[in-house]
């Protein structure tokens, strides 16, 4: 049985997920496409041999044929698309904020925690990276004994940074902790198996003051301490030069694992007029290559197996809500409790 | 269109093409298989879901409906079986060697070389890594100048020394040049793009002095010289003891790379009592586990294209021309012009 | 000219300045040594060959032929000891902290002003680090563009942390803070040429519950902000299973830097069952044997060269404000402003 | 007691030895120098301070003072000079290689053999290197169990081609075995305590056509084999552009180490635009810094300890007949046995 899947979005991660169902998943037909880009609809029809190609995101979702539907449009929709696809009895990917505010986020979750036979997932793809789960598995294993301390970095290349910066002038974000942190929060969450107690958080542009005027920052910096003790620093930017740094500290009673030490592209070392140097990964699409493609197989497993994703709504809910209060922290200058 | 492959051979690597033809290739269809083992076909037919299942190669290949053959049979077979589907008019991927003796291979070459608008491709997959073709764009952009010196290193991993030392007693595995350098031959053919002049190879088996009374090398070291004056050192070993150490050092004017300079699993470190540690692949289907889907994934593209495919008929028969003069030399103790 | 040394103090840290000044440094003479430990005397008058050998230190400092002094005495004598060698005209080296609390440290911080003919510098032993030397000449260049954000890491080894349990049931360290993350403070100074302007900390002993009794912490965190808007991160541990962890991470608007991302041993890598290894220094004498040397070397010189030492009493006031802002951080749970 | 050591040369290596002396060597004494070159005998006088300066070296050795000589002339002096200075009653420093041509070489063996009541020592630094030391320290132990395989790099950095291009058009190095891969033959004796048994060289000058019409070589190679079975490659080469790169493998039977597997300087890491950076120690000077002081500090401590040192007469010898060897085998384009 191949699962007929209905896609809005066809941005850049959009291509990314579009491309993957495509060229990796046997099991999974790019079957529809929404979008109100008109080249983005002609990329999906004449590129990837889309079927069925929509202007409307509620006009795609009555095609009877769909089995499942992939989210990747603004996260200002995200609510909204998930609720419609429900109650279409379709199953949903949907990428990861799972909304803006607590309020219709707390709502989607009981409406996704009302349809359990259909298979909700939510786009945290680093939990699907052969190094994370790697990591994972030694910490279970207790390889690591109790966990102490645990450091998470996410700072976009450089290149990004204009960009941004344009994007910054006319719309929010979100801000950083609930636009970037959020994926290191997932992260603190599933390998500590606690939630968040209190944060305290620092922010500047010292990088790039432009950001100033746009309530938005280059850098934001957050120190929390989890229910079990475990001690999370935080540490997000839009202006790494060496390319796209995600990594993650774990330590523990027993040992200490750091994964993404350096982004490392490849296995290539070049010893030139620099020194010994490693390339690194350039952007999100490099680095997160097989997780994006492992998420969706997971997605489609879950759905032909008819079991429970792994990446759940309320793992929506709970990091926005720690990222919300991390902004919060921020602009009061004080220690939120969570 | 569903490219339909008809494979020969189920074993460790059999396995590997078959699961990546089935989870990881839209575009084939695993279609039939044959096996003399059981065992195969029972996997073939329950876990892949293969339909048609043969005891007999001749047999598989009189399936009209297939389009290609994926030989994945003992190296002696090679030969017969390329011929064969050639002669069906199917395209064909072989596992390397193309095989074990000049006479049969010339022949074959002539055969695939008289057949061009049928895809042959042989399984030199290491072409087909993210890291190897890193590599080898830098080397076409002129990085690294004009090439002075590469060194290849293949070294199996120690805990598959016993079995090899078993099998070795039974069979010949056509001497450590033949059944590991090769890959390193064509790698070196392949970034240079000149020909071998002359070679001189010394052995032991400090490692594994069970392995003398079968007239096999656990180590095999060669010294040779390229037509284009490039210096060459290639390694082989059965007793790499920190996992699969597939390394590729290549000088040039400018600079030096290193492909594989240790063969981390993943971008994690431990930090523990043994001192700052990177986890190593541990054999080649996880060393080249995306390199065994990408060359197929180029073998179905060939067909769908109508391309011919990067690795030829003529550079198995080359490759294998000269591992079979590192064997002599090392016999002989002497150098050898080839 | 040779410098004649009188020090106090031969326990570990002792005997690696006292034999520094023995085998390193021909400018200098270890003339005299107090103690009241009769082995370390013994060792002093029998190993070292130490001419002169007190029990007390106001005794050794009366030996007119001394021209400076090496304090290596437990913290709470250094701002008395200082004093006393500063009115006799004595050159000063003395151990971090310059005292343990803040109204003694301003006394001897005047007293040292007062004399700016004698050389005093505080034993801040990192900055005569090559790694660090190096990695502060590229600041200084602006390699790396404006400082943005610094991580700083002191972790001990595990192996050490059953006796400093031992000790800390019996004596106050001062705090981890005040113990550790001084040098850190230190560097930070260093480095950004900025003071402190608030602190957050948190702390746990997960790792030796132990502690909890004796008031003392085996993790320690802080988060801090810099006048110039330098976000600073600070880690101290007592629980590193690979070794001695120091490592600093300086990110500024044109690139990062880490010194110690590992704390490798030397050049060797092993390649074995664990993976590949980079082994590590094991403790502070084996990390930074070149910089005590260093260190002394700088002060002989200074007096040689009557130049004023470039770790000076402010920097030890300084240092030990902010740590004890840290701790009053963690006890109180707030933000302490500087 | 202080050893007077009188030195003859103070170029580029004998600066390094002289500062050595006089800044890291408390129990030694740099009290004459010997130069035909004016300014190395002002700095020798007004930088260093040395109290005694000649234009001739027989004429220092007459100075009764002195205890030791150390030798850091021009290759061609060696075995003339080391003979005075045995003659003399003097210890002997003599820098490698012992001589160019065995006939002198045999004999000043003899002599030195002749007088074992004095110290001789030959300037095998490597032995020194902590990196080495550490690797020879796991050898013995028998971590790696038995060697089976060698490799050792010896690479010149690039920016000094040009300097050696032009000396190489007036002057004769003895060849690039003789000149560089001694140090390799040297370490390969240490580590195996095997001797040479026959060698294999190849070589080009891809890299510095202009070498061609000097009868040098830009990058030598050699396969050799030892009587104990290990196979040992060496590569020497003048055109490193990431600094200056010496490596050495060890394969063992248990495992497999790397010493300088990449010539880090220091324990720095940029992370900037190009990637992931290790700087690389640039020279000799540089990477092999402490190598140096140990040596002269371990050749003090035989005079004073009456004990003979590690690297004799006998290691010179042998490694030049190998190197001698080696040319030979590029030379002749054969196998040579030793």
């Amino acid at each position: 049985m191949t699962i007929k899947i209905g896609q809005v979005g066809l941005g850049r991660l959009g291509r990314v997920h579009a491309e993957n169902i495509v060229h990796h998943l046997p099991n999974a037909e790019l079957y529809a496409v929404a979008s109100v880009v008109p080249e983005e609809l002609d990329y999906a029809k004449h590129t990837l041999g889309v079927p069925y190609t929509y202007t409307s995101y509620s006009q795609m979702i009555n095609n009877d044929a769909l089995d499942a539907v992939v989210i990747v449009s603004p996260s200002g929709f995200h609510t909204v698309q998930i609720t419609q696809a429900l109650d279409k009895g379709l199953h949903v990917f949907s990428e990861k904020p799972l909304g803006l505010e607590m309020t219709s986020i707390q709502k989607v979750v009981e409406k996704i925690e009302a349809t359990p036979q259909q298979v909700f997932q939510l786009g945290f793809m680093r939990r699907f990276d052969d190094s994370y789960r790697y990591a994972k598995q030694l910490v279970d294993q207790g390889e690591l004994g109790a966990l102490t301390t645990i450091r998470c970095y996410g700072i976009d290349p450089s290149e990004g940074l204009p960009s941004f910066i344009k994007f910054a002038k006319g719309a929010a974000s979100g801000g950083i902790f609930l636009d970037m942190s959020i994926h290191d929060i997932d992260l603190i969450r599933w390998f500590t198996q606690s939630e968040f107690k209190s944060v305290y958080a620092l922010g500047h542009n010292i990088a790039a003051p432009e950001l100033n005027a746009c309530q938005e920052l280059e850098t934001g910096a957050c120190l929390a301490e989890l229910n079990n003790g475990v001690i999370a620093y935080l540490l997000a930017g839009r202006n790494a030069h060496h390319g796209y740094h995600v990594e993650t500290e774990l330590i523990g009673t027993k040992g200490m694992i750091r994964i993404g030490n350096a982004p490392e592209k490849n296995l290539v070392t070049l010893y030139d007029a620099n020194g010994v140097v490693r390339p690194t990964s350039t952007h999100f699409p490099e680095r997160f290559k097989a997780a994006f493609v492992n998420e969706l197989r997971a997605f489609i497993d879950a759905i032909k197996t008819q079991a429970p994703a792994s990446v759940t709504g309320i793992d929506g809910l709970k990091s926005t809500e720690v990222a919300i209060a991390m902004q919060q922290a921020y602009e009061t200058k004080s220690i939120i409790q969570l």
